[in-house]
């Protein structure tokens, strides 16, 4: 596995192997892997030649308030897990390099951005688009992969590759859970011992949703009553949201007639955890 | 010369070019076109093996008030110029495949677009930069050309193309001018035979401003002055802008000292002309 840190030396790199014929499967992370980022170079290296992955915490995607510095580093052991999965080359740009002074593009992505953590997360979805943008044109790869667990970042990306005419296949991989049902998550070691066991009130909430629309419930709003009712029998736990929505739009829907998705977004004590899936009436 | 009317079929041409090792030069236009879209046909032609050529009337560049409508079409003589010129491929999208009905992505550039011809025409730079971007991912060139005549849009593209990464160079050709100075544009053919002697005001304003820094003078104040006065002796026009900034970042300068853009708008009659030079002290 080779380290990059030049965005023109990764550039290069990637036109000299496309030019040659290879496939390059991409995979962005934030960096502090777990089981669900390893799962997606797996598959990238599964359907590909070539697997580029990148750890960049990108400031902009961040709120004044939220979590940047304090976000989990772990570079040597990082690089250890990614190269067992089967990573080929690792791109760890600076900040100053990503963003020189001069920098002033914004991508906004006007109707998808504005449901779910789009509205609690002012700006987050234009920085996570400009960065996704920048980093796909530095790896150019054919396939990039991303996991279900940010289900709206993946509905955006998918959006922002058809509305700029990028030629990348954008891949959806499930979500990869603790034996415990926990979706796995960088922010998870933010938990203590006592709010490891209040997360779980996310994954119960999502199977209590499935069991709910099986048994022929298909009022969001009963589905939503018993998620809080559920929710509120778990300590330390505040609900930032829970929605019903159209999958592709992120509009909220009253009845399910089909396919909808299911999304949660909690506070642990300090820590903002999100789930989802997917409900077919 | 072939014509592509398709996304995916101009896309699939274009890499697989690429693929095969040429090197390909770009040239979006309007349509319509004259002498000034032709010399940079023939000057990508001249740096590259493959000259890709667009026709796309890009209706989210124009304001409501503004002249899309009436904007002077001529697809079949474009097609002759274009061939003869050197093109070989002409990309004639549709409205409809560029951008839609889902399509709900934008492109701000928020310094460089904050001046000029950003104030007098809002939104426009924003549909500029996202058809560029779109334009750029189907056609996959290694140099694009672009007039100097729109010389902010020209800095907005470099920009947007620095940010985003994109592995473009971008190249800005001389304007192009007939023979009594006025610089090429679609929008001449609107002027009636007086307003064409007026238009002449923004040439002569031009010629105005060198003779005054080479003859010392630098501040910016004294020279718009000039230009007022010299405008004011011609009929039918109505200044929209005159400004002395910086050639990059687009802030106005009030000494001249190394390089300055000196840009001017003015209607003449309801036509709008654009037209600017760089200033050296």
């Amino acid at each position: 596995m080779k380290k990059i840190d030049s965005i023109s030396e990764m550039q290069k790199i990637s036109e000299e192997l496309r030019a040659s014929g290879k496939t390059i499967a991409f995979v962005p992370t934030m960096g502090f892997l777990h089981e669900g980022h390893l799962e997606l170079m797996r598959e990238g290296k599964r359907r590909t030649d070539i697997l580029i992955a990148s750890i960049f915490i990108n400031p902009i995607q961040f709120g004044f308030s939220e979590d940047l510095d304090a976000y989990p580093r772990d570079m040597e052991g990082d690089f250890k897990k990614a190269k067992n999965a089967g990573t080929d080359f690792i791109f760890i740009p600076s900040v100053k390099e990503m963003y020189p002074k001069t920098f002033q593009t914004t991508i906004n992505l006007k109707s998808i951005t504005n449901h779910l953590c789009g509205l609690s997360r002012p700006g987050h979805f234009d920085g996570v688009a400009i960065v996704i943008a920048k980093l796909f044109n530095i790896t150019r790869p054919h396939i990039a992969i991303f996991g279900q667990k940010d289900f709206q970042q993946l509905a955006i990306i998918r959006c922002m590759v058809k509305d700029l005419n990028l030629d990348i296949e954008i891949i959806g991989h499930q979500t990869v859970r603790e034996d415990d049902g926990l979706a796995m998550s960088s922010r998870n070691s933010y938990l203590n011992s006592k709010e490891q066991i209040s997360a779980l009130c996310l994954k119960k909430s999502l199977d209590l949703s499935i069991a709910m629309v099986n048994g022929g419930v298909t009022e969001t709003l009963k589905i939503k009553s018993a998620i809080e009712k559920l929710i509120s029998t778990h300590s330390f736990v505040e609900i930032d949201y829970i929605t019903i929505c159209d999958p592709e739009t992120m509009e909220d829907i009253n009845i399910i007639e089909g396919e909808a998705l299911l999304a949660l977004a909690v506070y642990i004590g300090k820590t903002r955890l999100i789930d989802n899936c997917l409900l077919n009436a």
